[in-house]
């Protein structure tokens, strides 16, 4: 573990904030409108930013997950196998493939990835003040959010690959408004919800047969609903190399449960309110069979929605 | 009722028959392979084939199918309307919206059916025999098979839309290959599996990732099995306009089962071995829970198999 051989200035994080500044001073001095697609690399392995951001964080002083110890009952074999990996030696790739972490190791990759947060931060900062500065602010959607986490050390494992824990499943997402006031919801929203939000925020009419909801309704009322639960596919070619990973992974999250199925056979259900550290497997040894009935049935219902129509064309203007 | 106001020369039936043997005898003259896809429109409304087909069989001399007086309980809502329309009045449109007949209609529709099915054999029996005479009869790989069925008077009703009953369900299926002995299977097949088995059975190795699976074990061993289930997937877009339709409908075909699943909640299990005339929903009710669960639980898996991937390039030559 050391920090990048270069400056923060060099770093990706310096040169996304830097390049998208340009194009909002630039796009400001016109009437078009425009938008800005900011994709930060980081946080990511290899875990090595730059100073000071490397150091900002003393090991030491992590907290681990408070799922660390998690004994593993009942996972899918691949994600038990993962657990037992230690990380590839050497350099930039130590941390680069899934494996299970020692609580050293995982204090360190938090710290430094806590850091990395703390510089895309930064960034975001700066970008805001050039939506100030250029008056755009109040003219702007703002979206924050991410493509998947990672388990980091949540349930003694690091990095991702088949692993629907919440750890890797939920993903921050912040959404500003001109003239939103601030407020938080618990309700269900999805990645794909983002192209129907935004075109619904900018009074553009879906394109006909488009998946998603638009989130608007909870951008107005923080307890509203506009899902039942969230699909989640996830699929590794790899596996024609990797056979101990399952082809297909699919995972309905509702608001009481996460339910994961895979291509290898193995199925889990947690039950996120009265086991948000989703500790223990109900779908094993009839734990809830009432439970597990209702979710099954929901998931086949929700493939049946994500499943892709040959549509007409619109049949109303 | 009546028939087709031009001769039998002059009909697809003898169209196509005659395509396709000019196109065997064209091909039978070169040393390259060679493909006929055969494909007559009928049986199919309009029911009005020309003569003597239209007259071949006493609509009297019909017997009705046995699920004709099918109560219909536990249907969905739009197979219990359809079966309450009355077909639609005039000329050759009158039997092209699936409606309720009565038995004088489904006596008369069979009685067609029957002629045209007849007219069908008359070709098929020609182009084998151009295949004989061409001396391409023992180097041809040959398969007979539909693209659906239609209820024709089952459980009351005619022609299809989202009747996932056996009648629109099951299709004949007969594959001969240079060689093979004469032999009858029950296990099931589908008929996303033909690519596969052409392949298979030229030698040719499979595109890589294809869905369906060879049915040649079947070919060589009758009792053979590849199968465990059969996904069918059905999606009416003109849901959009004629709402009483269900957008999309699922239905997995067992051993032993039928279960149909549809977008708009309703769903259907029939105990294909106790109850082969589909007369009794044990889905509802809670008339045979651990049945449901188990097929439910296969139907996620066949979707979760039949949702495509993307994959990388084939990882092995």
């Amino acid at each position: 573990m050391h920090p990048a051989p270069f400056s923060a200035e060099a770093s990706s994080t310096t040169f996304v904030t830097e390049r998208t500044i340009e194009f909002i001073e630039h796009s400001a001095s016109s009437d078009d409108p425009w938008m800005a697609w900011c994709s930060f690399p980081d946080p990511h392995h290899p875990l090595a930013p730059p100073e000071p951001w490397f150091s900002r964080h003393d090991p030491a002083e992590i907290e681990l997950p408070s799922t660390f110890d998690d004994e593993g009952a009942d996972w899918p074999l691949h994600i038990t196998v993962i657990r037992g990996l230690e990380p590839e030696p050497g350099g930039q790739g130590q941390y680069v493939t899934p494996f299970g972490p020692t609580a050293t190791q995982t204090q360190q990759a938090i710290a430094i990835t806590y850091g990395m947060i703390e510089a895309i931060d930064d960034g975001i900062g700066k970008i805001m003040g050039a939506l100030e500065s250029t008056g755009e602010l109040d003219n702007t959607i703002i979206v924050f959010t991410s493509d998947h986490g990672d388990m980091m050390g949540d349930h003694g494992l690091m990095l991702k690959g088949g692993m629907h824990f919440q750890g890797c499943l939920r993903v921050p997402m912040v959404i500003h408004t001109p003239g939103g006031l601030p407020a938080r919801t618990d309700s269900l929203a999805a990645s794909i919800d983002l192209p129907h939000t935004v075109l619904d925020l900018c009074g553009v009419a879906e394109f006909h047969g488009m998946q998603g909801v638009s989130l608007t309704p909870m951008i107005k009322d923080p307890q509203a609903t506009v899902r039942t639960e969230v699909l989640i596919e996830d699929d590794f070619p790899i596996a024609e190399v990797l056979p101990l990973l399952p082809l297909k992974t699919r995972t309905l999250v509702t608001a009481q449960h996460r339910y994961t199925r895979d291509s290898s056979g193995h199925e889990s259900l947690y039950d996120l309110v009265a086991d948000p550290d989703e500790l223990v497997n109900i779908a094993v040894d009839g734990r809830d069979p009432g439970a597990l009935r209702d979710v099954v049935s929901s998931m086949v219902d929700a493939m049946m929605r994500a499943d892709d129509l040959t549509r007409t064309s619109p049949v109303s203007p």
